[in-house]
């Protein structure tokens, strides 16, 4: 009756299968689509030294953390977050049972799709637009809507699905590390109900190893039926000097890796890195006009300022995407 | 330098490995500490039936998630809460910075050891108590506060480390599970905190998989050093109808199993048993007055009132620790 080690070992095997296929890990190269250079070497020779036994860097598999940001970071943040699409959309197919909304903002302006106007209202306006379409209905509606809207919106430039659209890098860089015995978690400011429908089946990541922001949750017994009801009330801004918070609510152990792209992860690439022993940071830079976007300083989203003078200062891993990326997306077969 | 299928299944062994030694699960019978009869049958049923493919149950490994109360289901809970022991304990090590503790309720009655004073300030005063005593320092040095408390705190009655006292049914129970391919995590109102630096050694549940109360935290850097600070500011508690909503936070997906002892693990148990497809619910009812604590519905605390009649209404598995455990505690060797 009892299974034997053999047994043991495949089960195993079938369960991590179930997360994470290994089929880029067994792959000639694991990381091919990252060109040679500074930033993949220093991938492999972080990996390497962790989880080489003896190596004096060695470090136990329960502690092999990695974060990593979701937007701008394993996909893209321009015109908008993309959570800001689905909102839109949200408000649009809600706006029949809010007249008031043609003319109350921030509504009005994202039933015209006027996304500076929304914008104008600051982050309070945004959270409100944000409290208003992902609140009053249950953890399982909002699901399924989610699971609905990722089925079939597309990206204004790209016209692709928004899940063709994360980074084929980033995949192959989640695998690897997992096959190397990593635990990955995404660590956004994004919303968590609002990842978690999908991040499996695209990052190989469970929803058990989402951290994001987050509203106020209610369970009750609605008819005989248990319910937990999403309210119009914040729980958790997964932001700047909350992602360290976060990640120790979720996680409660300092990663030894974390991957960001703006200055609103710094501080979690900070904690991260100033844990003893090897670490590992890594900023992308949005370098590829042409490709994707370029983006860095200046811009509204997704601002990579400060940051990057930390990451050079600290002689952090700084992803050119331009120069170090051969491809951007998964081919469209995925 | 691509790892063959046999090194993948060895890594994910030895990983595997790491949180949970398959001793047990090769032992000839991996429930060896419980007795022939309807609450262990209960057990092995459901879990073949929710593993086994084809046979109509069968539910997919990412979706094999067993929630487990702690206080009174993987240790005991009397004569009162073992974080308490350790709150007491803290209160009469800060008593000397704070002198006016010593007229001030409901440190006075703790520092005195009179608990039934403490709980005389009601629910408020507990949570005082532990906000005093369990913040003002960073998530560092609290872990290390718990990690030596562990190793030489003692229980009244037993004399024996407190981690000595945990379930071994219920070990056997959690490697059980994990063998068939389970996840196994803890949603207990005992602090998320005090449970993370030890539940990966005494229980084999990483802290990442435990779900609890806590506090509000902080990130700053101090003097050039990062470091999360621990507030005097409950965060969440995680009790009652907020069990299923600490659940839906921290893992994101109904459980398929849940564990508990007490009215308040009710709400935890009738989410997880009313998802569709096949469902595990498991009351303990603390019987066993001599090797345990026997207690239900008239305990102040651990109290199985309300939940007892809802187990027998919907036939949920009651385990009568009496008669279906020939063992309470572990080998002192380990």
């Amino acid at each position: 009756m009892i299974p034997t080690m053999i047994r043991s070992l495949m089960l195993a095997g079938l369960l991590l299968g179930a997360a994470a296929p290994a089929t880029i890990a067994q792959a000639a190269d694991p990381l091919a689509s990252w060109n040679p250079g500074q930033s993949k070497e220093s991938i492999v020779a972080f990996v390497r030294a962790v989880t080489t036994p003896g190596s004096g860097h060695y470090v136990p598999a329960a502690e092999r953390i990695a974060v990593f940001d979701n937007d701008g970071t394993l996909w893209p943040e321009q015109p908008m977050y993309f959570q800001l699409f689905f909102t839109l959309d949200r408000a649009r197919a809600l706006a029949p049972d809010h007249p008031e909304w043609q003319t109350q903002e921030p509504f009005a302006s994202a039933l015209k799709g006027d996304v500076k106007g929304v914008f104008a209202g600051g982050e309070h306006a945004l959270l409100e637009l944000v409290m208003a379409t992902h609140s009053g209905m249950t953890t399982d509606e909002f699901e399924q809507l989610v699971s609905n809207w990722m089925a079939a919106a597309r990206h204004p430039t790209t016209d692709k699905l928004f899940t063709q659209m994360v980074y084929q890098p980033m995949l192959e860089l989640l695998e690897y590390l997992r096959y190397y015995g990593f635990k990955t978690f995404i660590v956004s400011g994004g919303g968590i109900d609002f990842m978690r429908p999908w991040t499996a089946k695209v990052y190989g990541i469970p929803r058990e190893q989402v951290v994001g922001s987050s509203g106020k949750l209610k369970f009750e017994v609605r008819d005989g039926t248990p319910v937990i009801e999403k309210l119009a009330e914040i729980n958790f801004i997964d932001d700047k000097a909350d992602k360290p918070v976060g990640i120790q609510q979720h996680i409660g152990r300092r990663p030894i890796a974390a991957f960001g792209n703006s200055d609103g992860d710094l501080d979690m690439l900070t904690w991260t890195c100033s844990g003893t022993g090897q670490r590992f940071c890594l900023y992308l830079h949005h370098t590829d006009a042409s490709r994707e976007w370029a983006y860095d300083r200046q811009s509204p989203i997704g601002r990579l300022d400060q940051g990057l003078d930390v990451a050079r200062d600290k002689g952090w891993t700084v992803v050119d995407m331009k120069n170090d990326w051969n491809t951007i997306y998964p081919p469209d077969t995925r």
